[in-house]
């Protein structure tokens, strides 16, 4: 078969790779309908995480059940799965507690930018459809394999409840997606941060009821005078850099939280001010597992449409210019099919 | 009257103020009943804040209403009453939010070390009893003002609820009276993390179900096999030191959360860590009044006793020797009479 690998910076190869085989009787192999490329893959690819040795990368996809492990009993081949970031078996101590990006028994996937893709416990990780989906919903469905249901968890983390309002820290996939969780979590108002003409369209067609252009102090001071000065109750940060959490943790009422869910680049907390300003923080890695039945319940039901974030659209094997196009913000997010 | 004044470190002195007198309309003058020395009186005592001139000090009281302003309504002269260690309207967004200690209106008292205090604010800020206290429980009606309170915000924070196993670092009397919260908040098991063995059994007597005696690495390393391998769903950190919250973040589950009570101290926070742990941190200046219905209920009906922390009682003009008794650790809190 043939799969992205990762050289160096900037260098991404679609190349042959041996097919991956069961190695546990846990496992499943899945055949790849829909793959994608996420904005935490471009902190390897813009050289911000060092680069060993070339490697498989990617860790979204949808696919087709080829083959399962003899222990294999929630999926069959044929089926039409969904799976998070990262696999799961679903029933130690943190899954169980709905951590499931904490396994104890779980890891990352060893490149699903590729035709075929091993998915060790299976059980824990894939869920299939009711039954083979229609072709538009394919991007929806790819969504959830991190950006929704990271989105979601942003919105979880940072405490969303009816009636509330929430402001939404970056507009990349993530974000979007965050505004879309806020809003179905109930959220009476969600503020979009966002310059881009395009992302903000997305924005209000999420459910975004207000936008937000300024950033840093000048976005700060924005958040506070929507609010009467008050400050937002839940705030969403779905970036990652030092700037972006300032921005989110000034934005936030006291006794509000912060959910962030963009890996930390750069990140010093101010503990002082959180402390004064009872602002607390919460997130991690999303545990995609504990939101996958629901999140799919509402893409299936047509609910949410969270897979307009792609917005370009390329045969895998071209998956070099999907880094190209992501890097330079030509697309908010790509979508491979072989 | 006359008051504690702070000089600069290791000098407190017993001296002549000026009667306090109301200012505002808001305003009550309580007579002192009891007053004590807190841990956070020690940072400044100790050299740890600048200190610029001498400045009168303390911010816990129970006392009798002497006189009030013309447009408090909810307290009388001659009832006895309590009020949180900072005063706050309880009527801005962030009172109605339940975070008093963030109060628009709110503040700091002059020195409350001291025989007559003024109280702004007094209807959002005092509660007084339901009738004249017996003596006996004037020590945990004291408490309510700050480390009771305090201690139930940081078991708040942690999320402590039923059945879960909770952990507090600090065996001060806010870590203790984390103690009697995490019990009453219905934490199946509550770890107390204390090598004092008067400490110790206090903490027994309050409700921990469990001690652990070792800090640091090794402290974790208990923690997490006393949880097979889990970590503790919430975690009281009490201390506010680098090392504490270190030990306090190391000892929690994904997922869990850290509430943080103890002014932070040197304290870094790592974030990446804590991304990838998945733990939540949540705190600051407990919002007194929030919970000071509740726990006066408490109290009054003899189901917590958190006066016991009071291990030494001195006369209000020996308040330096209360002082030297905390700095050195020979009490744990020194309760002072006029």
């Amino acid at each position: 078969m043939r799969g992205a690998i990762l050289h160096a910076p900037g260098d991404v190869r679609f190349e042959e790779r041996a097919d991956p085989a069961i190695v546990e009787p846990t496992d499943a192999i899945v055949r790849t309908v829909a793959a994608c490329v996420c904005g935490s893959d471009l902190w390897p690819y813009r050289g911000f995480n060092k680069i060993r040795e070339p490697r498989p990368i990617g860790h979204e996809y949808v696919g087709i059940v080829e083959e399962v492990g003899g222990e294999v009993s929630t999926v069959k081949p044929g089926e039409f799965v969904v799976g998070g970031f990262l696999f799961s078996d679903n029933t130690c101590p943190h899954c169980q507690g709905g951590f499931h990006s904490a396994c104890a028994n779980g890891g990352g996937y060893d490149g699903c930018q590729a035709e075929y893709i091993r998915i060790p416990q299976a059980d824990g990780t894939l869920l299939a459809t009711p039954e083979p989906p229609p072709d538009d919903l394919v991007p929806s469905l790819l969504a959830l394999s991190d950006v929704m249901a990271t989105g979601w968890f942003a919105a979880v983390s940072a405490g969303v409840e009816p009636g509330m309002t929430a402001v939404v820290v970056g507009d990349g996939a993530v974000g979007l997606c965050g505004v879309i969780a806020a809003s179905q979590l109930g959220a009476e108002r969600v503020i979009a941060m966002s310059r881009h003409e395009q992302r903000r369209k997305l924005a209000l067609e999420f459910g975004a009821t207000e936008l937000v252009s300024e950033r840093g102090d000048d976005g700060i001071a924005k958040i506070k005078d929507l609010t009467d000065g008050v400050g937002a109750d839940a705030v969403l940060e779905c970036v990652g850099t030092g700037e972006s959490m300032l921005q989110a943790l000034r934005s936030t009422r006291p006794g509000g939280m912060v959910g962030y869910v963009g890996v930390p680049h750069g990140v010093e907390l101010p503990v002082k001010e959180m402390f004064f300003n009872l602002v607390g923080l919460r997130g991690g890695p999303a545990p995609v597992r504990r939101f996958l039945p629901d999140l799919m319940d509402r893409v299936w039901e047509r609910r949410i449409d969270p897979g307009q974030v792609f917005d370009l659209e390329l045969p895998l094997e071209q998956v070099a210019d999907a880094y190209r196009a992501m890097d330079q913000r030509e697309a908010i997010k790509v979508l491979l099919r072989p």
